[in-house]
């Protein structure tokens, strides 16, 4: 059976490298690479919530994400959004995943009345830019809550397990892990998963792209990630402090 | 175990029907009921295709959907996208869903060198606007196709299969099949299940709302919409003519 | 003298329909047919008045109308506005149109301090869909208004008349009633006209499209609307309760 | 009977002036004023057509407007539209009811394949802006037309007739000329009318405000617009050259 | 040495007037000329400030300015920014100069808690037509703050310094005041500045135009400019009342 | 005298650095840190020409900048200009400024007919952000060039010239060069200065905020601008190749 181009395992992630306190202004800031995909994701933490939320006696946070891609991110280079009117269906799907797979740990009672935005900035693509925003951007949510924790603004972990995300897929034949751009956009079918750290799903999109595909195809995508998460798992906990860890 | 509210089994669909010819001016026009859902599917046949694919020697076609809320779809009143500036997240997302949804069932080549709109406007609605969209959006692109036949501007059907969507998810600890708004309101995990009429999935979207849910919960999901959809199949195959029918 | 290309004579009306209760979610919802021309109009009833009206001790309320043509009303396509970047003024003159002949009939005192939508979605478009428009309207209005005073949220009919539209013009030198596309398209002038049932003008509209007129033919154009309205008037009240009937 | 606000008689203009040659750069540009109400009329001669209309072999051109007014115009300060998300519905009105009157006297063919523009900028508005406008842009036309008959551009005037256009309403139910904006707020109907220097019809547009009315009322309106028009046509007539003067 | 095409000297400034009470509804309205150059400033008062200063206890005002050229300003025609979806930078540039202007020598203290906008519309454009907007408008704002003192709403000129603008620039190895649009447009070096009645400097902006220049060359065209505000200052102070000159 | 609050003396930079090759898939990537003011600016080279260029026989390329914040870049949180519904009038300034003074060195016509697109993302904000872009952008534009020149696209430099940029501005009566936030909000005068290597001014822009200068603090602004440039002129050149030195 022929290697993958870049002589990985069908079951192996990229290179991944996540750096916090890439930059000091925001809360939190971290740079996370898988290969050479790099997002830049921020925390800021606000101190209002979404107007529908501001009622009298609220007291609960909101956590929401932002998703970019910067123009040098590609070659050929990429048009920003703000010169096409408005934000592309593909990154308000991505923005709204964010937003929904760090909630899904999050208790917003905990975090009390303030929200929390979650920046990724792609600053170059090579695939699974959404899955690498999520991977960090938890990073980046976890360290903004110990900021909290240690400026006694909370005075709970406001988080119930971590979350991480890979993107898996089935090209020519085979269940790949972790895919670049060239694999990508070879991909009969697509799959984004978005787990816990504990193993259970949050998120689940598996795409026939002009193709289609079995029970036994798609299992077969779940169990590869399954496996990748696990790993990134272990990679977010290296770089948290030890009272932001779950099992 | 308790009925569900509107007295159905967990694994059965709500009152559908199918009315063709709803209208009479565009190619071909689809009434589609699940239950109060209400959504009238137009087909569209435009003598061009998009600009990226408008290359000398080109001779394949396009497909392509669009969504929309009618503001009477709802009570209270749905304001018009129209007027917020752009289309929502959700309405772009469900765009790129109902069109992907059905070029994975044609053959573009077949179709040659024209673009089909599905254009899916929800009358009322009431939880599953979409899996009620792609469902009469196939029945109309069937239509459209068989009024290309029979103007002989094809000789061919352009299908490989039909193809139709369902929700499920779980509400209160049960797997339950085709949520209306109430249900769908209070589900922990939400999901919208493509399949074609022959078995092959091609969209599958489970969600945790502000939830989790495990490999299990995610099977017995698959095994309503699996039920649900072969129902919706065999319903489409009853209002189009026999040469439409896939096994 | 030749007939029309549908055999109607120069003073006669295209088969009306009015059905109320075509859905069941909105405050009222009435499916008007003129001929082809096929237009959904809902009730919805807000608590709120506009922003320029709410101010301490208001207790008036306001009518409003939305108009919109679906992209399967026409072949070819009709492209919906929200991708052309905002409302054609095509779009805005109707609705003001709309509004503006509503609220000449109805006592905003009397309707108290909350604001009715009348949304009028063209399903198909064959000529005369503002005056479809306007006449479905008020049946929608006249229900949603049964509706507050079965709900005892006001007690007195908040309507002074009822308003009905036509629309006529000078086609090959006749005046004729109820322009369908075909007509309307070779009209040397156009008229649209808006009347209560009292037979009271509250619009008059009319253009020379690349013509001019006389003052002979203006009137020999409003006597045949105000003939149109006149049976449009007992179709309306057909459909409605006797205690929203006006002489 | 008491007398208007202002003194004048119930059929009396405003005091009106047109002045031709206000600025120098384009080809043509009048100030016009109806009372206080003052437009900046300018005609732009564009060598190319509406891209509709652009196909090989034509020889026809187009005439349009365009209306704007400008913050100082009124008191308080009117909201530039552009920062408000593009044109309102009155502003697209007005300015497809100045295209539309203009080309009702034009020669499109004569005037061979160029676009003129009539651009009309509100100086001040004391009421009647979109007559004034009408009024001052057709003295304009004529005067870019003399000016492409000057430059040999063309051989024959490509005008058939003159146009003015004048506001009327029914004020505490009088019948009144030539509204300035106190009595255009307080009138029951309000009437715009366009005619020809010859005395035909292009345009009626009679509009109850909260209110209605009857044929013999639109008489009596239609006859004040007669009168205006023809003093209009005459001032129009001092500033034009002979050879554009219609009878 | 040859003459500019115009026969002034390198030191002249065009041509100038400055007409206070061009129209008679803003607070105050100034039509400046520098050659054919031609602007309509008004000055509106408005009773508000801006959201981000409107706190309780602010006794603070506002000066802000708008530009617009008008479509006939220019030959070939000018098309309206509201129709290309928003301000060009090179508006909003010229929008934030004047504001930054003319609150240089406001005190906002003593204007109190209200907005005066300055309005800038070009009904004729040959260069320079941000440094006559600059200069009429300051005409305008000290006739509105006049205005404001006699209704006793102020009771201090509000203002300690006139201010006024003027264009130089470097064409053909020569400096030279008050560029027309045939020099500007050949310039090397474009620059305008800013400067009080008591010749302080406000804004010096110095471009070069695919060129660059040095500080001998920069120190010439201040001197320039120096004497060309003064000029224009004695001709401010000319049409404004004593108690509004500052030495 | 007091010291800067960071210790620095008057005339001096901040730390800066400039790092190459900061991501691989542009034609250029350069990381530039003014302190913590952190810009990422890439290179991306078009094979075509603005519409405006790009007429038959045209040999001339374009070198053109965009400007961006990222929401992580301050504390607060930047808002996104996509979701203010455009471009701010400061970032189209400051890309105007940017595309400008890199145009001012280059040789249009030996680059050749095609873009190079100088992105300019500020990764974190502490004042000098424009003027950190326009130095790192030099460096990603040199770069690009020398690459065009290894690939043997070109055969000579097309630039006459390096660019570099500094800030300084009058705070508390002290001019001073290159100013973090915490000078910059406190200062009087604000200028901006863009010169070449080899000591031409391409823009100077000194700006009053709400105060005024004279000619001796203009003159003193430019003293430490000159100083300033002439250590980062130098700064450029360690990181780029010899053949791409000036003197």
């Amino acid at each position: 059976m022929s290697e993958r181009f870049d002589g990985r395992a069908p079951d192996e992630l990229r290179t991944i490298s996540i750096t916090p306190n890439f930059t000091d202004m925001p809360a939190a800031s971290v740079l996370v690479r898988f290969g050479r995909t790099t997002v830049m994701c921020t925390a800021s933490i606000d101190k209002s919530v979404p107007r529908w939320m501001d009622k009298p006696g609220n007291t609960r946070g909101w956590v929401t994400g932002e998703y970019s891609m910067l123009p040098g991110a590609t070659d050929p280079r990429f048009r920003r959004e703000v010169h096409r009117g408005g934000l592309s269906g593909r990154t308000q799907e991505i923005q709204r995943l964010i937003g929904r797979s760090l909630r899904a740990v999050t208790d917003l009672e905990k975090l009390g009345p303030r929200t929390i935005y979650l920046d990724c900035d792609v600053l170059q693509a090579d695939g699974g830019t959404r899955t690498a925003s999520i991977t960090g951007a938890y990073v980046a949510l976890a360290l903004a809550c110990e900021k909290l924790l240690a400026e006694a603004l909370i005075d709970e972990v406001p988080l119930n397990d971590s979350v991480a995300a890979i993107s898996c897929g089935i090209v020519e034949g085979r269940a790949l892990l972790d895919l670049p751009y060239v694999e990508d956009s070879a991909a009969d079918v697509d799959m984004n998963v978005v787990m816990t750290g504990s193993g259970r799903l949050i998120e689940v999109q598996g795409t026939g792209e002009e193709a289609t595909f079995s029970r036994a195809e798609l299992n077969a995508l779940l169990d590869l990630a399954e496996k990748g998460i696990g790993e990134l798992t272990a990679m977010q906990n290296d770089v948290l402090p030890e009272r932001l860890h779950f099992k």
